[in-house]
């Protein structure tokens, strides 16, 4: 089977990482279109293809259109584009499929699940792929998941809806439970670094574990004497006292069902 | 000087851990209390110390008393133990050194900031171990921190008090942001490996720089409405969705603030 040739539409992070990694897999990218021609050109001289800052230029010479933009454009370019035949593919982790149906009746989904920067390397052997599709779609679309990836899995938009929802917990609040922990050491004047070992212990565990076998802290062992000094320690802060309380309730329910 | 010998009430998970490393650095385990006789056998065995199941069986032959036990058994076993003279400190990081006033004149505490498992072997070296007390009764404690570990640090009761609760966000509600996301796919019948990446890079960024600048996310960019799917998507769940509510909105304010 011939390999699917390719148009980017977008060049921001996921187009940038999505551009490359295909032109490096020995695809040919046809067009990439930017709002700015400076900005499209930018990325179309780095996969050789040929640079387009209006809709109406990106022409039909392409077997499979990735829109990789952020959620705002998807909805916003997909008024205005038309691409009918056209497999066309978003890549956006938390938009349904049927964002793009009135651009082309062959949509699908290619979603990389990892979070972007344009400065730094993308391990693409490892990133899930995650494609939704009809067969007809996904029969296009897989190659070149797979040529880029050993992690593609087919899951439906409510899947990925999920692991989208997922990865907000993962990520985002993880990320920021780090932040907190360190506003509370930098405003008792304690150094950050006494919670290091706890911290590498604690993700190491995560990720070996079942988390629900690693739970242990006050509202795991229902310590309410320690929760109320806690809960005291933040009466300044009701909006982080929000945080610890209904974080320490539903540890606190989720065990008690268990 | 004379190293100090230890006397260590408790034969829990810290007593454990702790008593065998004292032991394994050259120090002279003078006694081990446990409620059960059975159990303070188990680790003064181990340790080559004699057992103590009774409070008045606790002779003052030792230098250094540590109540290794919970924080409740601190509270009752302070009001019926009398060590006047000898240093006593416990190793709780949510109990102030005042817990023990009635025992000694010379208290403090021998904080360990780790989390302890009987059958986990702890890395001592690196183990923050946080001291608290006055002049007299650090320079007992200190030769014992400084024995087992390189990180040793003096700090107050409130910096104490700081990082348990740090601790609690680093560790018991991270962990608990995981256990949420496995919950979330598994609902959804998708698998959680396919998170795996992600999870790996967040941690691994989070111990190497500021998560203050690592931070992105529908609450980071204020997408209310990925912000607003994410919340339908909880409707059912309003022990969750608080979660989710009070973390979106602390973020949103904290870097409004910033």
């Amino acid at each position: 089977m011939k390999q699917p040739s390719v148009t980017i539409i977008g060049s921001g992070n996921v187009a940038f990482h999505l551009g490359l990694a295909l032109k490096e897999s020995g695809f040919t990218i046809v067009q990439v279109y930017g709002r700015r021609m400076e900005r499209a050109r930018w990325l179309a001289d780095k996969v050789s293809a040929a640079p387009a800052d209006s809709l109406s230029a990106i022409h039909d010479g392409a077997d499979v259109y990735f829109l990789a933009v952020s959620d705002d454009a998807i909805a916003s370019l997909s008024q205005k584009l038309k691409l009918p035949g056209k497999v066309v593919a978003h890549t956006s982790g938390s938009q349904p499929t049927s964002a793009l149906q009135t651009v082309s009746a062959k949509t699908g989904v290619f979603y990389p699940l990892q979070s972007f920067k344009i400065g730094r390397k993308v391990d693409w052997t490892h990133l899930p792929i995650l494609l939704t599709g009809e067969e007809e779609v996904l029969a296009q679309l897989a190659p070149l998941a797979h040529a880029l990836s050993k992690h593609v899995a087919v899951i439906t938009d409510a899947q990925r809806s999920a692991l989208h929802l997922a990865a907000v917990f993962i990520n985002n609040f993880t990320n920021h439970c780090f932040t907190i922990a360190r506003e509370i050491t930098d405003e008792a004047q304690v150094d950050f670094t006494h919670l290091t070992p706890l911290a590498t212990h604690t993700v190491k565990q995560a990720l070996q574990h079942d988390t629900r076998d690693l739970q242990t802290g006050p509202a795991r062992r229902k310590d309410e004497q320690t929760i109320h000094h806690h809960l005291s320690l933040l009466a300044d802060e009701p909006a982080l006292r929000a945080v610890y309380e209904s974080m320490t309730r539903h540890i606190q329910a989720y065990y008690d069902k268990a």
